[in-house]
């Protein structure tokens, strides 16, 4: 019987050997956040590989959010462990949705199932201090979009901002990540789709209502009004931007 | 007004550069799935940048499930583009589960989410012929885990097989790479938790059973009560994982 092994055992690249053992460190609290990796030289000593495969690996952890690297030498340059996993997931996304395996129409069909659950969830969210900090800087990011001067690439990041800090009522980081890898692997296809200044505007201006409208369900408790804001939110933009 | 970009504009580091070239290849058609990617020196002087920052994008490539690159040389040689989602997602979440930053108890509340809406979903599986295709090989994939003799791993293989062709019924590729990810960012994790073969074969008995109660329902297009028993299933089986 052919069966794919569920998790690498053997690894069938040399890097892979670098990234297990970060990964089985990272596990046992042996290397936690903020954490700089061991030198170049020193990885490949203890895993009995070339320098370069060492350098893969870094480049591989930095690309998928779990390190950043600096440039330059001295005390502070080399691979510091972070966590920013919604930058490793769209990155891979975006990858997927340019070969066409992964289309546009089921990224924006997961995005609203997340979105939606995250705005259900909400209501379970016992910490008032969380809940009262989130919807006071939401209230405030909805106030820079009313901006009338905003450019279009300011009015997407507060937007995305929004979103997520809005979903993270929900408390679950996995459904807040994704939802922004999802967002971010298809920011590009939005862009081009909306080509003239002018139509930008409009939209705009209904993007706003409808995100007061969604502030004011999620401020009064009602996760599925707020549920429902979103669905039609979301569905509504893509159907205008995917052009007819 | 400091705002994160929602798209990296100016790439940071030189093999960026590779990446988003390939992103913009792949979304034009240039390039597509089976095709090989053109050689190091050449992809080296098209960005004007080092033959070791292209072979840095290519092993990220590679790692994101986008393209395979073979050792060797000759023809055949060099990274081939295929699609492979759920390698780089899964990859990526291993990753930031063991740094903590994201908790099994997230992963697997996300998994529940995605499960049931794939089995609530099913029932608008209009492709007769893909249905009935996905019945058949999951009834052979429930057949094989009967068996006796089958050992851990093979039985967690088909396991996984078994929950993500089920799932394939709702036609959304997205929810199914980031479900098949999710189940491998964890793997190690449940592995560990049930030490002994004898609490195993116990556990196991009680998987076979839920699992063909899960494809009776699916059978009979009651995708309400599959998702009911997929929670469950879920839920259970994390529970006696976990220990207590």
């Amino acid at each position: 019987m052919t069966s794919k092994p569920s998790t690498p055992q053997v690894p069938a690249r040399a890097y892979e050997t670098v990234l297990n053992s970060i990964e089985a460190d990272l596990r046992a609290g042996r290397i936690k956040l903020g954490d700089q990796l061991p030198g170049e030289r020193t990885l490949a000593e203890t895993h009995g590989i070339s320098r370069a495969s060492v350098r893969d690996a870094i480049r591989i952890l930095d690309a998928m959010g779990v390190v950043r690297t600096s440039t330059g030498s001295g005390p502070n340059s080399g691979a510091v462990v972070i966590s920013e996993p919604a930058i490793g997931l769209s990155a891979t996304l975006r990858l997927h949705v340019a070969s066409r395996q992964l289309s546009v129409e089921d990224i924006v069909e997961s995005r609203i199932l997340l979105e939606t659950w995250a705005a259900e969830s909400a209501g379970r969210n016992t910490d008032v201090e969380h809940r009262t900090r989130v919807l006071h800087e939401t209230a405030e990011l909805l106030r820079a979009m009313d901006a009338p001067d905003l450019d279009r690439g300011q009015f997407h990041d507060l937007d995305a901002r929004f979103h997520v800090l809005l979903s993270s009522l929900a408390g679950n980081a996995v459904i807040e990540a994704m939802m922004e890898s999802l967002r971010l692997s298809i920011t590009d296809y939005v862009s081009d789709s909306v080509a003239s200044d002018g139509s930008w505007s409009k939209l705009a201006e209904t993007l706003r209502a409808q995100h007061h409208g969604i502030h004011e369900a999620v401020s009064a408790g009602d996760g599925s009004r707020a549920a429902e804001l979103l669905r039609e939110h979301i569905q509504w933009f893509y159907a205008e931007t995917q052009g007819t």
